[in-house]
């Protein structure tokens, strides 16, 4: 049974949860769910008595500090600095070309909440003894809701008791398609997490995408360490295709599996998600922070103050967020348009 | 034609436009619509080249250093300091005992809106006319909605044509009774202000609440002048019973006269109430404050911030006001609860 290699990616900046997160402090490097960050809580479930090595972080510049500070002394931990970003192909292919051909690599978002550590454990250990035979595995996370803004995993023939062949990636789908999904019961969603090994990445990397794997090889081959960090050149690495996993290898490879997972997952992708990640009270309200809050008439009501005391009179389904200098106020229904405020867009 | 007495009564500390107005600074102090404060606006409508004298201000010690900063230079203003609060009955005699018994008063509450300032300006003449003649006139205000929240005065016989005698007064109604005087159109709001020479209201106070007469005389008589302050004598002023000037004189007098007025006026007696007098944009929000705001969807909103930037998706009947370390949010419907919270309640 092979030693899994946590791969945890650090990209993106992220304007859904502002103001809480911000250009400067991004979400990955909040504590939006308990005490611990989420980038904190991604390292905590690969731990090294639970058969995983040791993690390699992917991120860029502009996150450095913040993943050097949350990643304390964890015994060998390697940082590849991305010196542009170019989405998940290339960013998983530096990590591929830096671990021994036979690693097993769990793929990893660093600004995801997973609430069941165990279940996590659990498909982590099968997807990496079903990449340790060659296939490459994405997580299928039990689908509780007819979310349109998620790939799935249609479900196909079961390898032996790990998990399932993918027949099928589906892109975000509309309502109707996501409820029947939901109906049909053999979909997931695709969160993102893969589990293969470095070898078959890359040869399938090689055939779908040649100009990634040639380019990201070159770019290691050329880069210098410096400590735990590793800094591909930059300039080859700015020629690089910029392409998804998805895209580049998992809809491509005929390897594909599924290892079903039902882990009390959320990407935490707006801020009415991460109200339904947090502990309420009766009245479905929550209040995150420190700080005094008074709720009168409220119902499930959102409450994030980095300070100052929020007060609410007959507020449904509303969310209020208090930082620095900013005060955003959305309704549920609202939420998808908070990055799209002058505060968030002009960071 | 005699000359009119301002009488600007500064009392009260009010909860309800929490936390704008708090405590330390108290709503008539505050520059709540356009850049005047109320007091200032309370003044301001009283020139002396409207045919008014030197005001005289009664007020509390907590309000005396805002009461002095914003009068100014007005000259030969007198500022009576009320050792404790007694209600308007003593307040506006402790005025009436330091002026000539032939001066026409016109008492004013100094934390209302008035918007049109010439109406203000003709009722308070015709007010004063019916004074000089004896009568003791209230301020009929036009009443434009079936409001619960106000005493009404009914209509009775005209005198001449300056206005009428007063009929009855009304105690706040019940909202069936407040659309029946709605309807009827012989009620008028009773806000207050009030228009009587110096010698009739000590004669009907003297007849009515001997008790306030007398302790007041003598807490002036035992009083000292300070400059512009005067303080009546805080032990004897102690013992004055405390009672409306609607319950201890207008209710009894024989000689109750009201002025229609229609002055575009509101107490703002809370968030709504001042939403009500600002101008709105053609969704019906208004921004107060030079702040930045974004509002997204949103429709009858009303912010009001010292500072931080406020950025609101999708309410509607929604006040949001952030002051210091406080944030409130209220739909219209719980304005009345705002005087009740922890914040307003425990200042």
């Amino acid at each position: 049974m092979p030693n899994i290699v946590p791969v945890i990616l650090c990209g993106g900046s992220g304007t859904r949860l502002w103001p809480r997160s911000r250009a400067s402090k991004p979400k990955p490097f909040l504590p939006l769910v308990g005490d611990s960050t989420l980038f904190e809580a991604a390292l905590a479930r690969c731990p090294a008595d639970g058969g995983f090595s040791s993690p390699v972080v992917v991120t860029g510049h502009k996150h450095l500090d913040h993943v050097e500070q949350q990643l304390g002394a964890v015994d060998g931990a390697q940082i590849i600095v991305e010196p542009s970003a170019r989405n998940t192909a290339a960013a998983i292919a530096l990590a591929a070309f830096r671990l021994p051909e036979d690693a097993v690599m769990l793929v990893c978002p660093s600004d995801h909440h997973i609430g069941n550590a165990q279940a996590f454990a659990d498909a982590a250990r099968a997807a990496a003894d079903l990449a340790g035979e060659g296939w490459l595995v994405s997580f299928g996370i039990e689908a509780t809701a007819p979310e349109t803004g998620f790939g799935y995993l249609k479900r196909g023939e079961p390898i032996g008791d790990k998990g399932y062949r993918t027949a099928q990636f589906v892109e975000k789908p509309d309502l109707e398609r996501a409820k029947g999904f939901l109906a049909d019961g053999g979909y997931a969603w695709n969160g993102g997490i893969f589990a293969f090994r470095v070898k078959d990445f890359l040869s399938e990397l090689s055939e779908h995408r040649p100009q990634i794997a040639s380019v990201v090889a070159e770019a290691v081959a050329k880069g210098s360490a410096d400590g735990q960090r590793f800094h591909p050149d930059a300039e080859t690495f700015a020629t690089v295709e910029s392409d998804s996993v998805d895209y580049a290898v998992m809809e491509n490879t005929s390897r594909a599996a599924m290892v079903p997972v039902n882990m009390d997952w959320s990407d935490i992708g707006n801020w009415h998600a991460l109200h339904e990640a947090l502990p309420r009270d009766a009245n479905g309200n929550s209040v995150r922070g420190n700080v005094r809050a008074e709720l009168v008439d409220c119902r499930n009501v959102l409450i994030d103050s980095d300070g100052p005391r929020v007060s609410v009179i007959g507020l449904e389904d509303v969310i209020v967020v208090v930082d620095g200098n900013d005060v955003m106020i959305t309704t549920v229904a609202g939420v998808q348009k908070v990055g799209k405020l002058d505060g968030a867009a002009n960071q």
